[in-house]
């Protein structure tokens, strides 16, 4: 199946989270799970994150560096009602674009509010977008997402945000998935390092992370091998099992 | 005490998570909010977060970009035995400086894993520093952080991490720390867009974030008041709690 000289396309997304609440250390960032997780079922690998205050010259920054250098850029957090969300600004700044009224935006607005006390300036709001943006569908609350180019713009309350990505499954190009396979071992890292070395070495194509913990007042290790070619995830998991078994440890598939 | 004339000295850090476990989605990444929460402590806002790669140029592009505009610069994760530690490389590489073996560093290995195996040339690899570096103690698991200039190279393990933050309290030069005050109400945030953003220009120097949420089937949000300046806070807070109060919502002190 897979050409061994021809190498294989890889698809990269960065992902821009704009909130001062994540920076506080006030809120849990849960994004970069969920769409770290999506991304790699739509087979494109989320390369870089950041995290930004609600400042337009720190999101212009963020949005002008990932988005020429990756297929897609994704951000979430500050598209809502209030005086603290200027993504959508800062976005048209970055890209040189006016902000419009979106007229299919604002005629969802009207239908969402229409028994919810009606379209209120600050909730107009949420009908600007970019010049030349499309509309991702938001299933939960109203406001929906904006596409410009290759940005997609996304709320930043998680169950919302998941509702967008939701919108946005299988319309996006991408690679094959990114597939991994974990085995445990209850062993310090250090023991092992040379044969993890050696493992990632001999098998092209896959990386192999190292994961320590230490419970149950023991040290141990989850060793989690990833490649887009599910064959090459079962030799290398196969080989390095063999290999920790071969020093006389114990390993769990699926990890610890 | 405080002079309104003269602007206080805002102290900040950035932080440089290293790590394909958190970018893939299999790790959910904690140290943000422990990392801003202490630096909320001792003074210094967390000002922006990249979540980096384990390669050489991404760490150093982010490296090199975030400690040159920050007063303070924290990493976390690749500074264990295995193949993809490479964060010690890669910050040496950033600052132009070799890397060498930190006697200290070796000497607490040695003693570590005198009754662990002995230093291997994998537990080695813990020992070696930038040129020029510090350490910072790890009460935890034996291989220290270390500081070099300003910047501070943390381990990725969470309780690992805070302990070393631990260490580090009370060292770093900082201002008045941030106070924040919250106020919840059950209201649609784009119903109080306008009051919020008044409030936010008559109280200068102080920021109010607004948070949305949907519980119990009804819409409510959080207000957060941010300022060093714990006076500015609570008039901020009265004066938003007497508007919101004036509207006919009904205010929870400390929010919902």
């Amino acid at each position: 199946m897979t050409s061994a000289s021809a190498p294989e396309r890889i698809w990269t997304a960065a992902l821009v989270i704009i909130g001062d609440e994540i920076l506080s250390g006030r809120t849990q960032d849960k994004n970069v799970v969920q769409v770290a997780a999506w991304l790699n079922v739509q087979g494109i690998r989320l390369a870089e994150v950041r995290v930004v205050a609600d400042r337009t010259e720190a999101i212009v920054e963020a949005v002008s560096t990932l988005r020429a250098r990756n297929d897609y850029l994704f951000t979430t957090g500050g598209i809502g009602p209030t005086h603290d969300d200027i993504t959508v600004d800062a976005i048209a700044e970055a890209l040189g674009v006016p902000v419009i009224e979106h007229a299919e935006a604002r005629a969802i607005l009207d239908r969402y509010y229409v028994e919810r006390g009606g379209v209120t300036p600050a909730r107009a709001r949420m009908a600007r977008t970019p010049e030349g943006a499309s509309l991702i569908a938001n299933r939960v609350s109203g406001a929906p997402g904006i596409r410009v180019g290759n940005i997609f713009i996304m709320a930043g309350v998680p169950h919302i945000t998941a509702g967008m990505l939701d919108a946005l499954t299988g319309t996006l190009e991408g690679g094959r998935p990114v597939v991994s396979g974990t085995i445990g071992c209850w062993v310090g890292e250090s023991e092992v390092a040379d044969l993890l070395r050696t493992a990632e070495k001999t098998h092209e194509g896959v990386a192999i992370g190292s994961y320590p913990f230490f419970r149950e007042g023991r040290t141990g290790a989850n060793f989690v091998v990833r490649s887009p070619d599910p064959d090459q995830v079962e030799t290398c998991l196969n080989d390095l099992t063999a290999a920790l078994e071969a020093q006389g440890h114990d390993v769990v598939p699926g990890g610890i």
